[in-house]
Parts: structure tokens; sequence; C-alpha cells
């Protein structure tokens, strides 16, 4: 990235050769991400965040094609950038249908297929879910879209780079996916848009990406995701089968190590840096203070809604209940993490956990239950 | 910005100290952003461009205010990215007037006044055109609309750190910047809301700047560009002072030395660093590639639309017919040009143009009728 914030400084779509330079940057970083995803080139349109690509694919294709229809089927546990992005919709006249997940997260694709109308333009259901982890049967998701002539997107964001992800196989016309959750810059995102599939452009203007996506392209930022793209599809294989190791055995130790916690999201199907729980009778906040003053970052729920601090709507969802719901902790496992950083973490976490009981009225009155 | 890309990598709304850090360095930015326009920091809300701040302005203002009417009141030069969210709008049912502008692309506060109806609740006039320089008379506009309670939304983008700008003498209810205009990195703009004012989400999602905008935060692209802000700010008077003495020079010598320019824009109220011409009988694009070959990066029209080598929608409203609209040209002047480079412009322009128009048929053309 670093030569384009100064020596290769120039504006994309200038005709002078700095702005040459830049655009050829950004084309190459373009095939990079293609490839990522099994696409073409052309497939790829540059955003600033998985959001603004959720909000692209969302208004886009819905704006575009409600001639056809204007219902769109969404799952209960999408990102709120879908959920939101939706809610704006309706005020337009569009009507949205949420399907269930069941207690792992996990959508069932006959749901999907009771939920769409004649009037359905638009399913909208994420690849995989960064709160609880759960990877969702997409490919017969897709298979049911397609069979009714209806649109799919999927907000694959946490799933891009962290797992192999291909466009074709899974059968989706739209995919959204972000450069920062794949060691990629902060800034850099993308939306696959299949070929042939029309959109409206989300931000109006230039003739920036093809006139769909207008403003003065982040160089740097697509040259960074590009890089990343690049590393994760070099380093797939090595990067899921690492960090898969280490998430189970995390998962088995503090399940084994610290009663009353369960594990959120599914067992098996789930993304393999990824590791959540509910840790009954404690709160995420006070958790995630006190790993990190032992140097551990955590999270509780999705930090796009963490200082909100309100129960996450994916795990009312999946039935827990709000004071479990209020327990969620995730922990991500990355390339840099080692056997000995979980370890570590497997120490110091049962401490932690104890003495936050030992304060929490709810385990009190539990224990003073259990004894009757 | 270099640390919050590797040490300082956090998720700015992630509870732990990382997360925090990333946090503090945006609200420092933020601070920064709002003193160069003089603006209170709750009033500054980040995007990803100048483009993505006018798609969020007149989406965003319209949106939130469309019970007290659908009508909107923009000016014939404005930049795509407001003229093409406006024409989103008209697809929603709003209706759009464009002001005209005179010779010097000068926009007639009384012509903004006529263009008022009881059904307007939105005027979106540029503080200057980045295409010919012209600086428009926005305290005058936004007396006209203060005094009927309509809001006033200013697309500053090209003169935000070029140009004192105060938010409160200009009476601007939103105004719209990007960092790459005054050095700061591609990837980071703003846009000031003042106050008060109720605007929706452009991108939804997340609880990002107040709710206003989703998606995680650019935080070294936010970094910089508050860096930049600061530096503008401090240096304001000199950066004026300096780029306004090399383009008058070049101003000057250009229409002295070459026959057939014409100066584009206001000679008097344009930007400091801005020198705009039309070069009779030669094409903009032969312009730039000549000059492109003996180092000097130079511009046609916006880089937003240049690629699409269209006469510029500014310089036919202010009355350029469509032969010498495609001929035009524009210099700026930044924090390092010297004297020395005007001069050596002054040396290889005139021979480019001389070789470029004695290849030109239209340039035939004239002078066969003027022997006769």
């Amino acid at each position: 990235m670093q030569p384009y914030f100064r020596e290769k400084f120039g504006n994309p779509q200038s005709l002078h050769s700095i702005g040459q330079q830049a655009s050829e940057a950004i084309e190459k970083a373009r095939d990079k991400v293609a490839k990522l995803i099994n696409a073409e080139s052309s497939e790829i349109f540059f955003t600033s965040s998985g959001s603004e690509a959720n909000n692209f694919a969302l208004k886009g294709l819905t704006l575009a094609h409600q001639k056809k229809g204007k219902h769109i089927v969404l799952s209960a546990i999408e990102h709120q950038s879908v959920l939101n992005a939706a809610k704006f919709l309706e005020k337009l006249g569009f009507t949205v249908t949420h399907v269930p997940v069941d207690n792992f997260g996990l959508i069932d694709p006959e749901d999907v297929r009771k939920a769409l109308t004649p009037d359905t333009i638009l399913v909208s259901i994420m690849l995989a879910n960064g709160e609880v982890g759960t990877i969702e049967p997409l490919e017969e998701i897709s298979g049911i879209c397609r069979s009714q002539d209806i649109l799919l997107h999927t907000d694959a964001v946490d799933a891009v780079g962290n797992m192999p992800v291909d466009v074709k196989t899974l059968g989706v016309d739209a995919l959204s996916l972000a450069g920062n959750q794949f060691y990629g810059p902060k800034g850099s995102a993308a939306l696959f848009i299949k070929k042939g599939k029309r959109i409206l452009p989300f931000i109006d203007g230039g003739i920036q990406e093809g006139g769909r996506r207008a403003g003065t392209e982040d160089v740097p930022a697509i040259v960074g995701m590009g890089k990343a793209a690049e590393i994760a599809l070099q380093h797939m294989a090595d990067r899921v089968e690492k960090t898969e190791a280490l998430r189970d055995k995390l998962i088995t130790h503090i399940l084994d190590k610290i009663e009353h916690t369960i594990l959120t999201g599914h067992p098996e199907k789930r993304l393999a840096y990824h590791a959540s729980f509910c840790v009954e009778f404690v709160e995420g906040e006070s958790m995630l203070l006190n790993l990190d003053m032992q140097g551990i970052a955590a999270a509780s729920g999705s930090s796009c809604t963490s200082r909100a601090l309100k129960a996450s709507h994916v795990l009312l969802a999946m039935g827990l209940d709000h004071a479990l719901a209020q327990s969620s902790l995730v922990f991500s496992m990355i390339d840099s993490t080692t056997t000995e950083d979980i370890d570590y973490l497997l120490d110091v976490f049962p401490p932690i956990i104890e003495k936050l009981r030992k304060m929490s009225p709810l385990y009190t009155q539990y224990l003073e239950e259990k004894e009757k």
C-alpha cells in the first residue's frame, strides 16, 4: 500500500501517468479479489466497508428490480447493515420476511422456500455469522432461489478470506466481503455482482467502478485488500487448519473447565477461527474488561453494536433468554495466535469467571436455590 | 496514520483497549476537522469520499424532511454526485430545479430566491467549483434560505482546506468536505450537519458515527485527514497567498503568450490554487497527454468524469459551445509548486499548443476563413 500514499498518489480517473499508475494498481487488486472468490474481475465493485457493500446490494438490487415485486426475504440473524437497509426499504413500500434459525443459528432452506411469494425479488442470507460462527447452507438456498428466478445476495463479510468461498459453487448473484476481515486494511471492501445482474448505484456521481459506485477510489486500501486476498488464497488451507485446531482446543477446554458455559452457534458447521460462548451469570462487558487487563482482546456480540450494550438479536433469535444473551463472549483465532496464547487464556480465564460470579447476584441466587 | 495500520489496529467499536485507542484517535481527528470549518466535533460525520458525503446530504436530508415538501434547488454546475443523487430522488417523486450561472460560473442569489416554492425543502449550492474555480456567494444564498426556513447544503469539497471556510459565517446546515483535496489520504471525507438538523442515515447498520453512518471506521484515513486539517488551519494564510501568486502568474502569462485562449471561471472570485482555461482549436485530452510527457500533471474538467470524455456540463452551463468546452484545461497549484515549475510550464506549453493546432482541422479552417 505504501507507495500509493506518496509517490503514486494519482487519482485513478486522471488521464496523466500518475493517474494511470493508480488505475493499473486498482485493476490488479480487482483481479486478486476476484480470484479469491472465483469471480470475474468485472464482477467486483469496491466499497468502503462491508456495511456499505450490504447497503449497496440490498438497496441497489431491490430498487433495480422493484417492477417485478417488492418482497424481500432475510434471516433473523443478518448483520445490522442488512437488517437496517431492509428497514429503510420498508419505508419505501417493500415488505420483509425474516426466516427463523434453530438453536445453533442454522437456517433451514425449507423455511426460505416457504417464505417466498410471487412478489419476492431478493433473498439475502449470510454465509457465516460473525457472532456465533455458524455457516449457513447457502448452496441449498441458492438452488431454491434459482429455480424461482429470485436474486440471492449473501453477506460473506465474516467468511471471505477465512474459508474457501466460490461464488459459482454457492450460486449467488451478489456477495459482500471486507478486506479488514482477512488482514487487509480498514476502508477496503467489495460487492460481487454476477455479470448481467442489474443493480442501481448506491453512491451516485462520477464514472468510477463502471458508474456503479462514485467517489475517488481509495487506492492504498484497495491495493492492501488485493494483497490480503492474494495471501488468503495462497494460505487458505494452512489458515483454516491452524485456526481450527486452536479453536477446537479452546472450545473443549473452556466447556470442560468452566461450568455453566455453553458453546453458541453450531458445533461443526462453524468458522474455523471462531469460538463463542455464553458464560452464565456473568455479563459480557465485565468479561471483556477483565480479559483486556490480562492482554486478551475478545468481543461480546458484534462490534458494530457492542457499545449499545443491548442483548444480541442473533442470540435472541436462537432462543436464548435475555440474561444469557448478555453473557456472550467471542474469541477469534488469528494467523499469529499460538498454542501458548490459548494455554495462557485457559489459565487466566477461569479465575476471572470465578471472581465475577462471586460478585454476581444472579449466581448467588442460583446457588441458594440449588441448596434448597 | 502509520501506527493505526499495525500496532493500533483495533476496531474503534470494540471495548478492549486497542479498540479504545482507535476510538480516541478518531475523536481527536474529529476535533481537528471540526476546527478547520469552525464546527462542533459532534457535527462532523466521517464518510469515505466527497461523493458519499454529497449523497448522504442530498438523500438523508430530503428523506428526513419529505413530509414538509419534495422540491430541491441545485445549481446547474454542481458536482455529478449532487446532480445524480438528485436524479435518484426524482425517481422517488422529488422535483428538482437547476439555477443557471453566468459566463463566469457565478450564481445569482436572486435566481435561487426565484426558484424557491412552498414545497422547497433543500437548496444545495457548491461553495467553489472544481472545474472553473469560481467561488459562489454562499452567505447571500444562506440568508435567503434561512429567511424561508429551507435547509442549505454546500458541496465544499474543492474549497475546504484551501480557503478559509466557516460554517457559522456561511450559515449552512450541511457541508461536504474531502481530506484528499487538502493533502489528506484518499478514503477520508466528512459531512458537517448542523446540530439539531435531522438527517436519515445513508449507510444503514451499526451504531458508528452516532448511528448515522454505519461501517467499521477507516481509522488510518480519518487520522490522516485530522492531521491534514490541522496543517491546513495552521498554514491557511501562507497556502492561499503562495498559490494565489503562482496562479496569477500562470494566468497572466498563458493568456498573454497563447492566443485564442480564455480563462474559464471568475477572474477574481476564484480558488487561490486554481487556473483553468479553454484553449481554442485543441482537445483537452491531447493537451493532457502532451503535458504529461513533459512531466506536468493537469486535468480537463472533473476527474470524476474525465474518462467519459464528454463536454463538461459546467462549461456548457456557462454558455460555452461544445467545441470550446472540449478544449478545457485545469492547473492546480499545490503546496510544493514553485515559481520554477510555473516558468517551466510556461516554456513547454506554448510549443505544445502550436504543435497541436497545426494538426487541428478546426484551426486550419479558422485560418482559411480569416484569410478570406
